[in-house]
């Protein structure tokens, strides 16, 4: 129901480009195959992890009910958040990830996330409604149509960021940088400071290219 | 469970005043009762006409999807709307009022406003769904008067980019990564390259130390 309540609101304001991971089969197929289901539902991918749905996207932006957790990433308020995506939009496209309405986003998905979007809800009731939270989004995306001329640099996608967090992770494996039993938080930190590097795609190529020949170097000696 | 949705989006955003007209007496008094209902919709009121409703207010504004009748009413686009309801909220109370999600406000329902607001819907799918309406209204509403300042990021100062700069391209001259004869332009493109990376303080600091031990591997293996 929160699926097809998102497709909705994205009809509503224009935006088309839906994305699933890892959807209750069942629920999903009905409402797909639903007499009068949307053409986005209709259109809707699905992928089985967050790095692979968004691989194509220069920015992801993450979305949170903030309490839970303490937070590894920038926080910013939606009407702030908004006017960086659009900005961006104009050089690559983006992706907005909501985690399901029970338990949100994993650190795990969290990590693929450049920074995250809050919506300034009350902090005695701050968790909301799934369907409503895309609906705000969303809005506030369009808000103002009057858009903020936005400089075009090409940004580094998802999927560069993926391939120099791998190469970064195995020089550091291949240096003894940490022990192999924290080797998975290392992970998502290492995702994390990659995403936070707001790299653009030129640059992201020479990174990977360094990396690659130390970590040829490293290897070569042993 | 539209009624649901709107005083769960109320309560998220902190307004928690919400009056029914005429709802299905099944439907809303099972809500109303259910375990876990919000105290919004235990305290709700119910009436059996607009006016009635809101007889107390100052300033009543009417929700639609506009394309179906004559508008005999001035439109508001939703930004400037709440500007004016913000406004008149310091002398009285102000009604914002939706209709069913089927049929939308009746022409006798909108004689009881001063004007109407309009959410900036794409014109082919207009209609939206009424807990994300009411949701988007409450948003705009309290969008200006809860800006959390972003936290302030400690950025990485001039000195530890330099340091960085130095390790790295320490490590890219012991892995071949250049020639001797490019090296000062080299230099260069890095130093460059590193202060395009926007580092924060804590990101500088775990990155030089990356840096660091992938240069001991290297040199240690020779």
């Amino acid at each position: 129901m929160n699926i097809g309540a998102a497709a909705r609101a994205m009809s509503n304001f224009g935006i088309s480009d839906l994305r699933l991971v890892n959807p209750y089969p069942v629920a999903f197929h009905e409402a797909r195959s639903a007499v009068g289901a949307s053409p986005i539902l209709a259109a809707a991918e699905e992928y089985t992890n967050v790095a692979e749905a968004v691989a194509d996207c220069t920015l992801v932006v993450g979305t949170t009910a903030v309490r839970h957790r303490e937070l590894q990433h920038q926080l910013k308020p939606l009407p702030q958040a908004a006017s960086h995506i659009r900005a961006q939009l104009s050089s690559g496209a983006v992706a907005l990830l909501f985690g399901s309405e029970k338990v949100g986003l994993s650190n795990e998905d969290l990590s693929n996330c450049h920074w995250l979007v809050h919506i300034p809800t009350r902090q005695e009731h701050f968790s909301m409604n799934l369907g409503q939270a895309v609906a705000v989004c969303l809005y506030e995306l369009i808000r103002d149509e009057k858009q903020d001329p936005a400089k075009s640099v090409e940004c580094a996608t998802a999927a560069e960021l993926e391939r120099i967090t791998s190469s970064l992770m195995e020089a550091l494996r291949e240096s003894g940088y940490m022990k192999p039993a924290a080797e998975s938080t290392a992970e998502m930190k290492v995702r994390r400071l990659v995403r936070r590097l707001t790299l653009q795609a030129e640059d992201a190529e020479s990174l990977l290219g360094m990396l690659r020949q130390m970590l040829w170097k490293i290897r070569s000696k042993k």
